[in-house]
């Protein structure tokens, strides 16, 4: 088999090296391309020296003539506001792109220029971006030209409230998501507030009043429910590298016909074909830990019959579903390869 | 002065260790007895060996005669479904108790015998007993024979929303509490789930769909807003040794005239006498690390104008301000001492 | 290509776990039967839920006849005590074994019946076993029938000094081993000093006198030299799950020829066929994090010409090349597969 | 009683915090003035938020005319190349000086102008300061003027070698320094390597062929053993805030009358006045987290008679008796206090 060539913008920081890693392994693909702005010239196993004998490609600046020709798709892990002006290049230069940023994950520009902050320089893209969770957008994403890897918290509380909320079964008024991020949500930052003195043993609430994966969240889940939807989200960050948890309060819309058994059902049944959503049983609760390093998503339901709430608990990992892992798999889908290609190993028994 | 005589029972689970570690240092009291069931004969500083020089008192089984004479105060912090047939022989002993257990935090005995599933062998305490937070109950505390140490979430709980409810100023319907707790508030216990390997590194929801400490919450809380509330409340596990925090979602009465700078006036004039608790401006918020090893609960609120949301942070230590630190405060009303007695020092700046 | 179908017999220990996480994800193995006493008839995934969707299969008790049908070779991951029992049969009936316990990692059975205090009922077999550092007998762990995987600490101390000792540089006198592990290295117990509250934040010494690895470590040595080495061993427990860090003090014998530019050279030829020895030039450092949830050993080497002290660092994971990946790793030898197959896949960028 | 004046220059490092800490619950001193050059005007406890309402004084700039009217003491914790130029200010001002650097540690200008790679600019006043471990030099500190708060690792070393060393019970040929410290000891720094996200989980050797105590510690112990003595020395990091652990290998003179019973003994004697000294049985090991927060050293012996080595162990907290609390025991000493004023608390039973 022909590999895909793949090259990453953005290789160095935390969601870069997550892809690196999981590229490296990847029978389908061949990294061939790896830019750095920080670190041109370095391996980027000098950057990162685990990857020494597993990735020692010499870091470079973006040049997109050359991807041109080394690459047939690139993944772009850029802060929002660069790869808005990155990424039409690398399509105008006739590339596929995976775009992890927040910069195409909007259907409208003036959401995105209020959440963001920013004038977008290429609103025209906005229509033809797709959003690049698989379970929902699979077929747009297998023909893109530009997919957008959603937000971490965001595909956290869609992917546990899709279920419900498709099926007109819950509110849509008063949803509220109380969320944790382990501390590489924060990125690849020398700040005294991530630092180990400062982070660990902690654990806090941060963004309380605004938080720009509010209108991300916002935008899918109205989508879902066919009417607009404005929730509560309070992000907060635990001592832990990796990880993210949402708990999500919503209200049924009717009380006596809920049913936890038959929502269990529901949840089983909708992601019935979705290797990456593990809907656990009554026995278990979503926790971190289990997965941490992998592609998937656990969620459990719970109802609280004395006060009629529905709780609904979903776990990833930030880096992995939520961010690079995610990629990975769209960019599966926009390959036209096996979409656990390169997903199916654990990463941490212990 | 005289040191007032104090004694422990139960001194080696992690709620005794810390009243140990407190009352050490404190001036106005002198531990004279020690029970542990597990460790009679041994010295404490064998069991917890960095109080070595600090607390080597030789730990010895229960022994109410014996402590007739040699207290004049007796700290039980025992299992629920213990402490009620112990407290009891105290009393009668003559004894004054603050009791750390679930056993006399309850009006109603229905109540208690629901969440604990036990009888309690003496019902007739409950209306003597003193619910133990000082900035409620000080002046019944002063003059109580029998005191109960409130529960860690409760505290966290209740200290956070007692300005809005006894105000009158949000509804008491709909509160949600999503809370979260070191490690340590599982106790001192040899347990899989509470092993380094399985613990560290990952946060996780439990009891999510009962919790004992819903109702000794709802209970406090109904008599602050003088109706009956039922609440929504999930508890979840963070990594780390110590620490509480608890983030509330309550509405407002009136959202058009709910004001954030009025109520955040409202509770710094509603704690202004409370060394112990912390009204934070609009710049901070709680964070577990500021708390721990002290008896403070910092507080902040923000509001969420747009969903009409509001949301309070309530931060402790769990074994501080929610169990032996709040249980030395109590201890020092009982005895009419200055109640910042040796809790005015802070356990760590880094 | 034919599947090897392989057996674990102590599948649920953290040994056996890393096992199960490696081989499910291993092109050229089919993981047929997993044994575990404590939980027969449970799925392994129910035991570990991190493993839903990876691996479901059902634990079974040990039963050898049955897997003499449905194994080619099997792994055992038993105390010792238990390994010399169970081993023996499976050879037996047939079954190639790779076996994960002290049982059969001595070339002397007195060196082991004082070190682990036990009789050995098969010592016959101790002369057959062929210990599984592929490093240094990879010619007899293809052609062997039982394979004995190395302890943790004697791997990381073995190929650190490997070098050195071959080639007669340094003394064999007063060679000191100072070395740290993880937690994960008392295996998956729940007892007090492994619990989150006393382990976390606590660094400290143990075994200080007397610790099984010294005799192994010892054993490999003296081979290496070709003269008996008794030397100077002290573990300690850092507060992390997986990894392991010796510190080495040796004396060279000739101070005044000793160069330290010669000697990376040395290690990097004396390596240069090694995949999983990573030789780091003098940049660089081993830190555990780097090789955590791989099969590599990090080794760099300083010289303080002052005190003409030789100091060698050698990072692995306990549970991985100190355990699980390195028993991989010799699986492929015996079964003729390439050594790297399954062991290539970072497991960590972050 | 008139309470002590106490200024602290470099009030908001990690030093300066805990040295805060411990003073505002000292009855004996009262803090006048915090200097902080990078938060001149700020309240301390805006920038240690724990602090609202145990220090919320104003920091302010350096001023040494102003504090000559407001300080009885000053303690200085500035950078080694600060304090050299700041200390003979506070003198000339009449002050008397503690001293937390390097730069007054030295007997000889030549050992710490080649170990810091400086010019001190008052090398007259190397002769005048007092080496500051009140254990050794109790007389001395009580009348100077300068006192100099020795660095973490040798006070950690000094202590475990003092008795072996004074009684010339070993060689002072060979000894190795084997050592390990919690992240604070680097500082408050927001460096990528001290971030959470690369520090957490991970232990790893730095500074491996040179570090600037060796020359401190090398001092000492020639001072202690009436010989030039020149040793190993290689320090580590491990994944907690706080705590310091030596592991230290010597070789007995006459090994045949090495006896591990005898040389406890001897420790216990040594030591038997010093209240922060504690020597353990042969029951218990140091462990960081024991002493954590406090002024305690713990150490321990051991011999492994079958390699003639004696191992020493010592423990302390790096920021207490390895900094701010070791400065506070030698404030107390040099105001004529009792030693343990403001010392005898523990921070953390668990």
């Amino acid at each position: 088999m022909n590999k895909a060539k793949i090259g990453i913008v953005g290789a160095t920081g935390y969601v870069g090296v997550e892809l690196v890693r999981a590229l490296s392994g990847h029978e389908g693909v061949q990294l061939t391309t790896l830019v750095s702005q920080s670190y041109v010239g370095k391996k980027f196993s000098d950057v990162y020296p685990q990857f020494r004998s597993i990735c020692d490609i010499v870091l470079s600046s973006l040049d997109v003539s050359l991807m041109k020709d080394t690459c047939d798709l690139v993944i772009t892990a850029l802060p929002h506001g660069v790869s808005s002006k990155v990424v039409p290049e690398l399509l105008a230069a006739g590339l596929k792109v995976l775009d992890h940023s927040g910069d195409f994950r909007y259907r409208e520009i003036h959401v995105y220029e209020e959440a963001y902050g920013l004038t977008h320089p290429h609103p025209e893209l906005l229509s033809e971006a797709v959003y690049g969770i698989p379970e929902l957008y699979r077929e747009k994403i297998a023909s893109a030209r530009l997919v957008s890897d959603p937000g971490c918290y965001p595909t956290c509380s869609i992917l546990g409230l899709a279920p419900l909320l498709s099926h007109q079964l819950i509110s849509t008024d008063g949803i509220i998501i109380d969320a944790v991020s382990g501390i590489s949500g924060a990125g690849r930052k020398a700040d005294l507030p991530y630092s180990f003195c400062e982070a660990d043993a902690n654990y806090r609430p941060y963004a309380v009043e605004k938080h720009r994966h509010t209108s991300e969240i916002e935008q899918e889940l109205s989508l879902l429910a066919k009417t607009d939807i404005a929730l509560t989200f309070t992000p907060h960050l635990a001592p832990m590298k990796r990880g993210m948890l949402a708990t999500i309060y919503v209200d049924p819309l009717d009380p006596l016909a809920f049913n936890i058994d038959e929502i269990h059902k529901l949840y089983t049944e909708f992601y019935a074909n979705e290797f990456f959503v593990r809907v656990l049983g009554s026995k278990f609760l979503p926790e971190t830990s289990l997965v941490t390093g992998t592609n998937f998503v656990d969620i459990s339901v719970a109802y609280d019959a004395r006060t009629k709430k529905v709780k609904i608990f979903s776990a990833l990992d930030n880096l992995g579903k939520g961010a690079a892992l995610q990629a990975v798999q769209a960019v599966n889908v926009m390959l036209g390869f096996d979409e656990k290609m390169g997903l199916s190993v654990l990463c941490s028994g212990v």
